[in-house]
C-alpha cells in the first residue's frame, strides 16, 4: 500500500513538532528556525526534553533523538537557509562508514571490545540511512564540518549507549569524544567523509548516469548511421554527413565525459583520516590512517586509501575541486548535445524539424497541443546549475588559511548536488528522450538536397573561386547548384554528377 | 481521439511504473522514490487513487491530493536530486497571490462569480502555505515552469470544485486551464511568481538581515570610536586608524549593500502576467496586465506594476540576473568583512587578537577548549554559495532563445537561495558574533605603540627618504622610532613627540 | 645609511641580470624579455642609462625614459604575461587626471607654484598620452598598485624637472614622493585612478556604444513593425508576434542595459583621494580630498565627489564589483539577442530563414560561397569573456584584507577589458549586422500560414480541450487546422476564419 | 648593446604607421580601428598599397605586408578591443606548425613540390615568428577563427609566391585556398592550431614553471623540517607541527598541480585536423590525418595524434575546458599557498610573523620602509584571473551549436593566458619570494610554548572534558597550561612535562 505505516508515523511526529513549535515560548531555544518549517521531518522532535551538556553548559534535547548538546547549540546559533540546506544525508551515511572503520581499527589497537561494538553497530544504522531524523543541521555552521562530526559522534554514543542498557546523555559508557571519536577530530573525518561521499555519489549516481546516457545516444548513432544530412556550422548550411555521425559526436562526448570523472578520482580516494587536527596525527598510533583506509575501501568497495600528505588533505580540497571541474566539463558536453538536439528537434512545423523527440506531456498551459524538448530544457538547467556550484567550489576551495580549509560543508554541498543532478538528469534524459528520438527523414532528405553546400566537392576539380561563383549565383538566383554550374559553363551535367554526390562527402577517399 | 497509440503505451507504461513504486512501498517503505528521501511530507501520498487525465490520457492520481494528472505525469518524468530540489515553496505562494489577483480581475471582465470566488479562496490557501504538501514537483522540469502552474492549476482547481461541493478531478465547475489560467500562460505567470517569490524574499528575509547587520556594525563603530589601533596594509603593518573608523567602512559596506539591492528592484517589480503565450497578450483583455499587477501589488504591499515590454519580460531575465548581480556584490563584501573579524579576532595567543569574539560552542572534537569565529566561517561559506548561484544564473540568463528562455526554474531557485542565506546568514552573524564583539585593547595598544608606520608622520617634515632611514633602520636594529630617529640626528626628541601623535593621526589636518 | 648589506647585493644582483639582458640583446635581439615579445614599443629602451636611487639602491634606467628606479625595480621583478599584460593606458591616462588635479590642489595649500606648475604640464602631457610609451609595468604587480603610481610619479617629476632644466633622477626639484605624490598614497591614489578610468571608459566606449545598437534595433522594430511571424517559446512553433514586436524586445533589453550601467556608476563616481594610506587622510589638509574631486570633476566632465568613507574605499572594490555585475548582465542580454539573430538568420536554405543578414566577409576556408554570422559570433564570445571577467572582479573582490585591497590591477584590466569589448562589439555589431538586416517575409509568411499554434485562438470559444484535439489531429495527419476543426465539428469554416486571424493575434482585446 | 638595430628598425616603422594614421583620410578603410593604437607595430602599414581580392571583391592592402584581402577586411569588420586583444601569437605559430605539416603531407598526395616547399619554408617562418608583423587580426572576429586561419595562408602564399620569384596578391603560383588550405578547413586547422598551441604553452612555461616553484618549496620544506611551531586552524591557534611539515603540504599540492596538467593532456594531443569542414573529412585523402598528426607531433616533440573522433574535435572544445579546470585548479592551490606565506610573514611587529619574506623594493610611496608581500599579491591577482578566465572558456565551450563551436578564439585566448600567467607566475614567485623565505625562529618559538592547544597532548592521559578545563581555565586567567593544570588537580607538574612535548606531537605513535 503506498501510504505505509511509517507515513502515518512521520505525519504524527510532525502535527508534534508543530504543537511544540506554537507552544515554543517555553522552549524558544530549540525551536527550529523559520526556515524549517516545511521539511521537519529531520528536526521533529518531541515535547519531552533529556538534559544534556557539553563543554559550554547544559542544554535541552529532545527525548526522542539520539543527539546531544553541541547538535542542539548549532541549531540554536545556526539559522540559516531552512531545511533544504541540511547536510547532504550522503555525507551523514559517509561518516558512519567511517566511525565503523576507525572503531573497528581503535579496537585492534585496545579500545574496550564491547564499547567498540556498540559503537560498530550504531555506525552500521548510521551508514544504512535508519537514523537519518537524527542529524538536523545545516551546511552553513562552521566550516570544519566539527558540529556534524560532534552531530555523528552524539548519536553514535547515545545510540551505542542504549545498545548497552546506559542512559542517554549519560556520555557512559561511550564517550562521543574519547570513544567513538577516538583518534580523530573533526579536522581530519570530515574530509574523510567528503571524500567517501563524492566517491560513492560518482560511482552510484553518477557514473551509472553517464553510461545509460551513452549507451542509449551510442545505439541512436548506430541507428542513424545511414541518414545522410545537411552539416551546420556557424548555425548555417555547410557540407553533409550522415546523421549517425552527427550523434557519433555525441557519444564521444559522454565517452569521453566517463573519462574525465574517473581520470579525477585518484586523488578524491585520498583519505585524511588519521591526520586528526593539523595533519600530524596527533593522538593516533602509527598505522592507524593506513588500517582506516583499508577499512574503508574494504566496507565501500572502492580504492580509497590513505592521503600520502595530511596537511594538504586538511588545509585544501583541491582534489575536490578538480573534480568538480571534471562535473564542469561534464556539463559543458550535456550543455551542447541537449541544445543540439532540441534545435533539431525544433518545429513541428517552422524549426530544424530534422528529429522527432518523443512527447511525454502537454507543453503549454494555453496553446493546445504543444508539445516542448522539456527533457533537453531539464538537462541544460542542470548543466548551468553545476557551472554555478563549480564557481562556488573553486571559491572556497582557495580560501583555506593555514592548516584548515574552512569551507568544507559548502564544498561538499556543491560537489554532490552536481554529481547527483547529472547523473539523474543523464536517466531522465534517456528515458524520456533519447531512446525515443526518430529521424524525419522526409525532411532531412529534403533539406540536404536543396543545400548549396555540396558545391564544396567541386573544389578539388575546379578551385575554391569558381565554386564559390557557382554557389553565390545560385543563392543569388534561387536557383539549383547544377543548373547553375552548368550556365556559367564550369562543367557538364554529367560531370556535376560524378562529383557532387552526398553519399561520396562523408569521409576522406 | 487525439490520444494515439503512443500515449496509450506511455499510459500503461506509467501504470506500470506506478504499480512497481506501489509495491515497493511494502518492499522499502522508506523510499517513495529515489532522492526523496529526507522530506517526504510534500510527496506523501494515501493508499486510494483517482483517475485523473489531461490532454495525453488518464493516470492515477493519490486521491488525499489536490493535484492533477499534470503534476503526476511531471513526477513521473522528471525523477531529478528529489525532496531537496523541490521548486522553491516562495515561488508557490507567489502563485497562489498571483492565481487569486488574476481571479480578482477575471471576474471583473465576466468570468462566473461563484467560480471565481472558490478560485480565489483556493488560491488564498496556496498563499496561506495550507497546501504546500500537493506541490511535489522538482526544480528540474520545464524550463518555462509550465508543470509547477499547471501545480498550481491543477490544486486550486480541485480544491475549487472542492468548496463548492464538486468532484475531484472532474474539471467541473472550475477548468484548471478554461479557468484558474484563464487570461494567462505559464510564460507569464510563472516569470510573475518569479518576481513576486524574489521581490517577497528580499522585502522579508534580505533586506531585514542587512539592516539587522548594519545596525550592529554601527554600534561596533560608535563604541570602538576612541580606541587607535595600528592598521593594515597588504597585511603588514600601517599607519594607525580608530578601531571605529575600521568599523566604519564594514558600515559602509552593508550601507552600501542595502542600497544596491534597493536599486536593482525596479525591473523586478515589473510583472509579466498579461504577455500570456508570447508577449503579445493573446487571450487577454485591454487593461488586464494592468489590474493584474495592481492586484498583485495590493496584496503584497511592493510596487509592482505590469512590465512595460512583455516580450522582453518572458524571453529574458536579465531583471534577475541584475538582482542576482547585487547579491554577488553583497557576497563580496560579506566575505571581506567577515574574513577581517575572524584575523582581527585570530588567536587567542597566536594570532592578531585585536577583537575578542563571543564564544558560542566548542570548536574541536580534539582540541580542548578551543573557540572558532564560527560565524565567519558560516557567512563565507555562504558567500561563496551566493558567488557560483549567481554564475548559474549568469549562464540560465543568457541562453533565453527566441520568445522565451526556458531556465526559469533554475534561475529562480539560485536567486531565491541566494538571498535567504545572505538574510539568514546576516541575523546569525550579527546574533551570535558581531553584536558580542569586545575590543583587546591591551593588545590593540601595545601593537599600535610598537609600530613603525608612525614614522609616516614625519614626511612633510624631514622628507620621504629620511623617515625611510629612520624606519628602515629601527626594523634592522630592533629599536624605536625615537631613539632611532635621534640617533640619526634628523630630529630631536621633542620634535618627535610633536610630530609622532598617533591621536593626531586619525584624519586630515 | 639605510641601504643595507641585502640592498647592495640585490642591486648587484640586478645589475647583473641587466648585464645578462643587454648580452641577450646581441645573441637574440628578438626578446628583450621573455613576453614582451610582440609590442615593444612602450618597452623599448636606448643604449644608454643613467643612474637612479630608490630605498633599496641605484639602479641603470634608460636615459630616453622618464622613469626611475622603481619602475625598473618593477620590470626586474615582475616578469609575468608580457606585453599584452601592460596595466591599461587608460590607467595611466587617469592618472594623468589625477596628477594634475592633486598639484593644483597642493598649490592652493601652498605647494611651490613653479614645482606645481611643472608638476601639472607634466601630467597634461601623460593624460594627453603623450608619454605612454614610458609605462612598462605589467598588471600583475603589488596589488596596491603601487609600482605604477611610482611609475607615475617618478615620469612626472622627471619630465617636470627637464621642463625646469634639472637633471633627469636628480629629484631635484621635483621630487616623485614628497611633491608629486604629496598628500597622496598609492592606497587612495590607485583607487582613484581605477574609478577614473572606469567611469571614462564606461561615457566614452559603452554607453555609446550600447545607444548606437539600441537605436538600430529601435529602427528596425520601426520597419518590422507590420510583418507578422510566428513565434517560439521552447524552441517550438507558437503564437504570431509582429517582427518588430520580438525586434522590441531586443531593444527594451538594450534600454534596460543602458539604464543598468548608469544606475551602477553613483559609488564609481566616489573617490578615494584623500584617504592616504589607510582612509585617515594623514598627510593631507582638510578640505584637500573635496577639492580634488571637484578638480578631476572638472577635468572630465564627470560627476565625481569624494568618497564619503574613505575606508571603504581603500579596503573594498564593491562600486567596481557592482559595475561589474552590470557588465555581466549586459553580457547575458547581448548573448540572448545575438543568438536570436543569428537562428533567425540561419539558413540559407536549411535554417529558420526569417531574417537575411548582411553578408561582409568570406564565411570559410574551404565551402565556396559560405557566408556566416561573424558579427553575432564576435558579440557572443565577448558577451563570454565578460561573464569569465566578472568572475575574475569579484574573487578580487571578494579578497580584501584589513585596510586594503590588494587586488587592484587586476580588478581594474577586467572592468576595463569588459566596458570597451562590450563598447566596440555593439557597434561593430550595430554597423556590420543590425543596420543591415531585412526580413524575409516569404519565408516568414509561409511558416506563420503553417502554423498549428494559431489553435490557440480558438481557446475562448471551444475550450482548451478541444482546441488541443484539433492541433494535435492535424499535426498527426499532416493537415490544416481549418479543415480538421471542421472535419472534427467543433466549429464551422466561417467561424474559424472570423476567430483565427493572425492579425488580431498580437495584442489584448 | 641593448638598442638593436631591430628596434631602430621597429621605432621608424612605427613612426612611419604613425604618420599614415594621420593622413589616413585617404585611406580610411583600412586605418587602425581606435584600440589599435598603442601598439600599432604588429598593424604597422606603409603607405603603398596594391590590390587584392577575395570573393567579395577588391581591397587595398598595404604594400609592405604578406597578407590579403580577407585579412584587410577582416581588420575592417572587427574593431573590437585594440591591440591587447590580438590573436595570440602562439596560436599564430601554431599554424606555422601545422601549415608546414599539412604541406608535407600534401606534397606526399601528390602537391607540386615546387608549390609545397615554398609553402614549407615560409610556414617555417611563421612559426619561427619572423613574421609576427603581418598578423594584425583581434580574437574578436569569426568564432571559427577563419579569418586567422586566411590570414595565415594569405600570408603563406604570398610569402610562398615571393620566394618562388611570383607577384604578391597574384595567388599565383601559391593558392592561399587550393593550396596551402589544401585539404583543410578552418574548422579542422583553428582547432588543431589551438591544441597545438595550448600543448606547447603548457610544456614551455606552465610545466616548467610549476616545477621550479615545487622546487624551490621542497627546499624549504626540508630546510625548515626541524622547526617546531604552532598550528592555525580556523585562524586559531591549534596544536603544532613543524614549518618543513606545513610546506610540505604546499609541496604536495604544486605536486599535484603538475599532475593534474599533465592528465588533463592526453584529448589536447588529439588533433581536429583531417576533419575539414564538419568532421567528415571532406576533400581529404586517407591517412592525410594520421600523417599530419604524426609530422606535428615530430615537429613539436609532444605526443600529438589525430582525433578518433572529428566531430567532438569540431564541435567541442572540453579538451580545452577540461584543461582549463585543472589550471582552475592549480589557481586554487596558489591562492592558497600564496595567502598563507604573506599571512605567516605579516608584520613586521603587528603580525604574525613567523616567516621573514625577501624585500624587493619600496612597498609604499607615503609609508617610507614598508615592505610588501608584493609576490603573493602578484600570484593571488593571477589566480583570480584565471578563475575568471575558466568561467570564460566554460561558457564558450558549452554554446557550440551542431557541427562547430564558434567560440575558438575566445577559448583559446583564455587558455593561453591562463597558462602563461600561472607559469610566469610561478617563477616570479619562487625567485623573488619562496627562494629567499627564512624562518623568524625567534618568534615562532615564543608562539608555541604560550599555545594553549598543547593541551590537546592530555587528551589520552586525562580524557578530552578534563583537557577543556585545563585550557579554558588557563585562558581566563592568563595563566601557564602546566600551572592550571596542576592546580586543577589532573595532574603533577612531572606527568605534564612528560606528557606535554611538542617534539612528541609531529606525528603518531
Amino acid at each position: 500500500m503506498y501510504r505505509s505505516a511509517r507515513n502515518l508515523q512521520l505525519f504524527s511526529a510532525a502535527l508534534s513538532n508543530l504543537r511544540a513549535a506554537q507552544r515554543s515560548v517555553t522552549v524558544r531555544n530549540i525551536c527550529p528556525a523559520p526556515g524549517l518549517l516545511h521539511s521537519p521531518l529531520r528536526m521533529a522532535s518531541s515535547e519531552s526534553f533529556r538534559i544534556e551538556r557539553d563543554t559550554f553548559g547544559e542544554l535541552r534535547v529532545p527525548s526522542d533523538k539520539y543527539y546531544g548538546a553541541q547538535t542542539v547549540r548549532s541549531t540554536m546559533n545556526f539559522k540559516i537557509g531552512g531545511a533544504t540546506e541540511r547536510m547532504p544525508i550522503q555525507v551523514i551515511k559517509a561518516f558512519g562508514i567511517l566511525k565503523k572503520a576507525a572503531a573497528e581499527v581503535n579496537k585492534d589497537y585496545g579500545l574496550d571490545p564491547k564499547i567498540a561494538d556498540a559503537i560498530i553497530k550504531a555506525a552500521d544504522e548510521v551508514a544504512a540511512g535508519k537514523l537519518d531524523d537524527h542529524f538536523p543541521l545545516v551546511v552553513w555552521q562552521t566550516g570544519s564540518g566539527t558540529q556534524t562530526n560532534m552531530n555523528v559522534n552524539e548519536v553514535i554514543s547515545n545510540r551505542a549507549i542504549e545498545i548497552l542498557g546506559g542512559k542517554l546523555g549519560s556520555k557512559d559508557p561511550v564517550h562521543p569524544n574519547d570513544h567513538v571519536n577516538k583518534s580523530q577530530s573533526s579536522n581530519d573525518t570530515f574530509p574523510t567523509a567528503m571524500h567517501i561521499a563524492a566517491a560513492t555519489e560518482v560511482h552510484q549516481v553518477l557514473l551509472p548516469g553517464l553510461q545509460t546516457l551513452h549507451d542509449a545516444l551510442a545505439a541512436k548513432a548506430e541507428q542513424f548511421k545511414d541518414i545522410i544530412k545537411i552539416g551546420r556550422t556557424h548555425t548555417q548550411d555547410a557540407v553533409p554527413l550522415s546523421l549517425g555521425q552527427e550523434f557519433g559526436g555525441y557519444v564521444q562526448q559522454v565517452k569521453y565525459s566517463i573519462e574525465r570523472v574517473k581520470a579525477s578520482m585518484p586523488h578524491v580516494y585520498e583519505l585524511a583520516a588519521g591526520g586528526t587536527a593539523v595533519g600530524t596525527g596527533l593522538n593516533t598510533r602509527i598505522g592507524f590512517a593506513e588500517k582506516v583506509a583499508d577499512k574503508v575501501a574494504a566496507l565501500t568497495g572502492l580504492p580509497f586509501i590513505t592521503a600520502p600528505n595530511k596537511f594538504e588533505a586538511l588545509a585544501a580540497h583541491d582534489a575536490l575541486v578538480e573534480l568538480s571541474g571534471s562535473l564542469n566539463t561534464v556539463a559543458v558536453s550535456m550543455m551542447k548535445i541537449a541544445n543540439d538536439i532540441r534545435f533539431l528537434g525544433s518545429g513541428p512545423r517552422s524549426g530544424l524539424g530534422e528529429l522527432i523527440l518523443p512527447e511525454n506531456e502537454p507543453g503549454s498551459s494555453i496553446m493546445p497541443g504543444k508539445v516542448n524538448p522539456t527533457q533537453c530544457e531539464a538537462m541544460t538547467m542542470v548543466a548551468a546549475q553545476v557551472m554555478g556550484n563549480h564557481v562556488a567550489v573553486t571559491v572556497g576551495g582557495s580560501n583555506g588559511h593555514f592548516e584548515l580549509n574552512v569551507f568544507k560543508p559548502m564544498i561538499i554541498k556543491n560537489v554532490l548536488n552536481s554529481a547527483r543532478l547529472l547523473g539523474d538528469a543523464s536517466v531522465s534524459f534517456t528515458n524520456n528522450c533519447v531512446a525515443g528520438i526518430e529521424a524525419n527523414t522526409e525532411r532531412i532528405n529534403k533539406l540536404m538536397n536543396e543545400s548549396l553546400m555540396l558545391v564544396t566537392a567541386l573544389n578539388p576539380h575546379i578551385g575554391y573561386d569558381k565554386a564559390a561563383a557557382i554557389a553565390k549565383t545560385a543563392h543569388k538566383e534561387g536557383s539549383t547548384l547544377k543548373a547553375t554550374a552548368v550556365k556559367l559553363g564550369f562543367l557538364t551535367e554529367e560531370q556535376f554528377e560524378q562529383w557532387v554526390r552526398p553519399q561520396d562527402m562523408l569521409g576522406p577517399k
